[in-house]
């Protein structure tokens, strides 16, 4: 008999979503990307092929469940059924960007949970570990069994933040009820106060809110958010408080989600920079003068490398 | 052959945590409560015999899992244990209180997700549906694969509020930052405006907040949570919003968990009243001046019936 | 307390894929379609909403896993979760087409098996029943703890085929070595023999195969498959049958996949007829001229009633 | 990339039951017990960090389900939910005594059983191993899929016993009609006979007993059992066998629940010496001068140690 | 639409293993015998085919896990799985005889708990309730999660006693050390006293004992036990018994396993009757003069009919 | 502390269904089988034990699903309990024939999917990996979530053919048609055309088949199956084959199931050579003149190393 594999490699595949920052995890981890052909059919059938041996590896995916949201996540559920039955010894998958994030509760009756069904899958699926960025709601990590490395994003923002548009008066503004921790925290990192933007009618993101609670007049207004959609909130928000006297207003949010007209809306709005990571890939054409990214592709390399080698992750929590 | 009972009979059981409560649950749904022995040694370990026929009945089980929370939780995952394997049709648990909901989250590394691990204990038990009030967190819905009822008390605090001290000029107040959108309905209940305390260190109760962002001056102020433990937040929360300018403060909860010295805080505090539900039952030696009790039984009552006639209870869910 | 409903009421929902084939189904059957908000964001995220009550039902929810096959799938799993939580009393799934059915073994080493992934999350969702029509591969009804009723269009298309183009000398084709028994089936429902396309490289549908075996030369050929893809493998068999003698081709398949230019293919080959059933709609620009399309809505709608109504549907099985 | 650790290590915790016997073990084993912090809150809720990373390293948790039963089953299931979210590489329970275990049937109708539902959550819960002691029934065993290393304390109970009690005419005695095997088990370690006591009324443990089978008259009796509860059993068989002639009367069992009052009980009895181990921790204040405590620390140390050295156990079995 | 069954039908079918038992229980519940077809290949491989429609109905399966016990598993395991493929309401099996109920517990290092094993793959397959006699160990019921009817053939075999062999000078002795509480139970019914047979040597049956406990000269001496496998404990317990001064010995078990010699050897021992019921079918050529059946259907017959009719069967588990 | 052991050893267990060929694959993997004894009881109860320490071992239990298939069915499942209870790392189990693999569809109403339950019970079980040859449907994989390593004889069959039997003139014939595909395969082997049986009663293996599809005159036919098992339908088959002209006929299977008097009908039929493995144990007095046996230990075992040292075992699979 020969010699068992001294060591279970690190194996790290990536798939459609976002292969760039797949590169950027891979150059950081030193290992590079293994091979898989994923093809599509014209019906959007999905056909996968490991094209390598990983019997006995340690295999991360790197997927975000981005658009579009169902073939992307189909293709990560697949990747994971093709990987497990090819004996990997344990599967993680790396989502940047966890879709369906929002569907995380039954906020009327007879409303599906999406948020915890793709978190069933996954598990269902066989796969022994999460890594992943900045959930909707911490919450989310309770609707796995297995083992969540959730990052955190803002320290990494904020010091891009400081760097970039520093400014003695600065105020850090959540931009509705529920995001008003997340601005807590970045106004520590920035040593700022917060305000909060008052809209009545939260699931009406087209509305003008009434007005802003606490003091931002002559200020920098930074707001903060977990992920930027339509930009309908981001843009209106943006208004109010420069009619509540802010000087000027920055937008930082982790998660580039950009769906409809989000791009000329934020170009078009009163912000002067809208701050985001590539957890979400955003295409040469989609990209616009007042965005910038940042990458996230070290925070995930130095996890993965960290997670294989047995270490905490704790201070990549961010907290 | 003798004759299948013609309809599944609604059988209604209360343990020990909140028998009053039960009894009020029982008139509303005009089925008397059915007796179970529940027995505890001297080293706490329960013993429970249920004590009628309840083959092919659907059965309601009436336990908050308040102090001790141990106990009461292990005397409904035992109780349930005897029901499923006594042929019961359905078990549905009531659970005014559902204990260990603040750990819904891993804060830091190495943390357990204890409302989860309830949550996967009462499904693998085989419990069918859950009813339960004002949970800490939406989110801790999707902890379950089964369907939650998930009562609100808003509306019946509200118009409490509304009837016995309403007052032209209100605001309502968020203790803390993870509490605004409760607070944001409650201000549509009772049109009013609202306002937040901006504690900097959330995880340190005793520390006096900073400030209050919104305008508070010569209105009655109404904090307002889902459950009322210490009382350190809510009682500093009072003072800076009297400090602030507020005429008077009112408090608002759902649950009273009242540990440590809360009541003697809460009476000796600035708050005038401190307005709960008896969801948790509150022996007589523990209640005091300040304090008032709205009953929820008549909303579990009224859920249970429209539960076990297979209407919607929709409407009972407050939004 | 008010009665109890007598009778669990057949609540049928269609989602996006087939609504036509819905509306048939909901015809025979006798029930109209319930309401059920289906939308879809940008980055092709479902949210989905039930809009009646369907506590203590039997709910039917109809769709097909086609064209586009992700989205299809996770509107369907997404309506079951909905369904699920909103407390019905089954939940049966009819999937006139049943996508990611040819993904279901092994071929090569790390491939998935995604058909059976489907059933895995079907199950783990909470589905009762699965209707389907035709699968792929039989044993794909072993995926399935559940149970699955199975039934056959062989009989409908069979008629439908004498009825309108009987001639007195036919033969039935199998376009590929593992298609025979089903041409077997068709062979005696229409008194006639079989042929086989020898094609050597299965994969590869772009090659013309070598060899007919069997007699084909003054027949008219039917050949059969269970569903319509590129149609490259259709039309070089239709040449190859021309070749060696066959006075006329024609085609039936249950399933219209249609992928690539796979309707302009057939119009323009050597097939006189395509005779499909409507398990996957066909948009009015994709029909073309030679295209005959059967009903399976009155088949799926006698299935339902039978089960509905606890009788057998074994004489739907079409064996 | 750095190096992976070379080998998974052990780690030990204690939880709050019995941190002597965990010291005692940890001495054994010869690796400090790690450091995890439990705290709980007024009202009983439990709440629980590891203060040491435990990636990929195969941890042993220590805690006898001993009075508080479920506080101390909850801090158990708490901490095994904590070490699996963070990744350890196996979960071993070490549970010197394992409550509820008298609950392992269903004696009537409606009744629970308890001690599989125990085994259940800790089997959901992700727990690897369970290492314990002298089990109520061995059955228990199968109420468990996961490996039970279930070591006894009978030789070294009798060993103790014939260095320390010796005496040439000895008979060891069965207190019910349940423990025959044990006695039997014990008399050949001690080469003696048996005799039983027929206890009518087992279910009533506080009648004296009519008889005693066989013959004990002129003899040392010693009283085996697994455990001594209220002492009730125990201290009227002691009565039975003077009366029946036996010179003096000895207690030996492996678990001291000790519940009421059972040492003032056995104080006063007519049994001479109690011998018991530390399977549960023994208070200072509760011990009294009959009672001889043997430690089973060098037991599962050794046992913990072969298990992590992945050597057989068998011989600890005792059997 | 046609209108739905008014009630779910009860279906009694029965397998191989002990047809004549099964027709006892068909006359008393007073419905007649479903059909199924039972084949077996040479090979030993069973098919099962369900012949009539059993939608929506509940089931009742009657097989013993009886000589050649792995057979028989095997049908009752691929008939449950085939009805609930058919969608039936309920499964119900009926065990008369549960086979492997002796592997309850891993008796030495590394074997297995068979008996666990076969009420997991029950479990899996989809039972929804168990109805067995006499269990080897009451644990067993604790190796199901679903509701376990346990009865007891104890008062129907002492009456039976009473009326056919009574005696004035009683005893009723346990065959070994863990038969104690079951021969205990006897003399209640009997109101005699108990003796037990000391056998040092559990493991091999073929000793013989060396000695009695308690008191039987003069006495009829009535052997009680669950089972009756090679009778070599039970002939030998007979010697003993005369030799120890009994006038005569009778034997009472309920399950007749009679493996080996077993007849001959019990036709030829010192024992005047065995007393057995028919829950393991006894063909005619392996009945002997000395041997006496009761039979369980009507015991069984009456379970069934309350547990249709959701009536408590409690006062049938005989205590 | 004492040192881990430095890695995981193979350990190689044969029960009783086909020691012959264990002891082949023991030799090619150059490890000896470990020691594990099978007891059977006259009632076929089987009783395991593991007669040396697994602890940390990958273990490969080798079994044939065969003749008696139930009995060995049970022994590898009871085996498989007794090595997960026993702390084994992983564990494999070879199958070189999977029996019940037949009935792996619903035929018609109300059957089984047996080969379904048997993987499901292997899953349940604990099994972390199945090996096996040349699976009655490939779907079967699908039935199961662990890995399957399905290897193929095809090659090795053909290499042997070509080596002993070679002819210019050959025709490879599947007997029915749910074989063209296995046909298809081997003619590539073998460089050849194929010809189908036409036989119109697949069900009734009895009947004379009425045509042969495709060219056989003056060649020398080779008729390929994945099992023989009555023979029937070869046998008849080859008769089919000399009226249609073939010049000799021999038979290619890898399981020789062999029920009934299929020996002696094969012995006697036009049939030249019988060319089987030896994944199915035939013994002496079963073997006849025109059978020859191929071994596929060295497959097995070069199989079982490549997996143990975590190498692709791609190459394996035959495609």
């Amino acid at each position: 008999m020969t010699e068992l594999k001294s060591h279970p490699k690190l194996k790290l595949f990536s798939l459609n979503s976002n292969r760039h920052l797949a590169e950027e995890i891979s150059k950081k981890v030193g290992v590079p990307l293994s091979q898989a052909t994923v093809e599509k059919f014209s019906d959007d059938e999905i056909k996968i092929s490991v094209d390598e041996s990983i019997r006995g590896d340690e295999v991360y995916i790197i997927q975000s469940v981005s658009d579009p949201v169902n073939s992307n996540l189909m293709e990560l559920l697949i990747m994971v059924d093709a990987v497990r039955r090819a004996s990997a010894k344990s599967i993680n998958v790396v989502i940047p960007y966890y879709g369906y994030s929002r569907a995380d509760r039954k906020a009327r009756s007879r409303e599906p949970i999406t948020a915890k069904l793709v978190a069933s899958f996954l598990e269902m699926d066989g796969v022994d570990r999460v890594v992943t960025l900045d959930l909707h709601a911490d919450q989310i990590q309770g609707f796995f069994n297995i083992p969540v490395d959730h990052l955190r994003a803002d320290t990494l923002l904020a010091n891009y933040f400081t760097k970039e548009h520093h400014d003695s008066e600065l105020v850090v503004v959540s931009p509705d009820h529920t995001g008003v921790s997340r601005a807590r925290k970045y106004a520590e990192l920035l040593k700022a106060p917060i305000s909060i933007i008052d809209n009545r009618s939260p699931e009406d993101a087209t509305t003008v809110p009434e007005s802003v609670i606490g003091n931002v007049r002559g200020k920098r207004a930074i707001i903060v958010d977990d992920m930027i959609d339509t930009a309908f909130k981001l843009t209106i928000a943006a208004e109010t408080l420069k009619k509540a006297g802010a000087t000027d207003v920055y937008a930082i949010a982790t998660h580039a989600v950009f769906s409809g007209d989000a791009q000329k809306r934020l170009q078009e709005s009163q912000i002067e920079k809208v701050i985001v990571t590539d957890s979400i890939n955003i295409a040469k054409q989609d990209q616009f003068e007042k965005l910038e990214v940042v990458s996230v592709g070290d925070l995930f390399g130095e996890a993965i490398t960290l997670i294989h080698n047995q270490k905490s992750v704790g201070k990549l929590f961010g907290r």
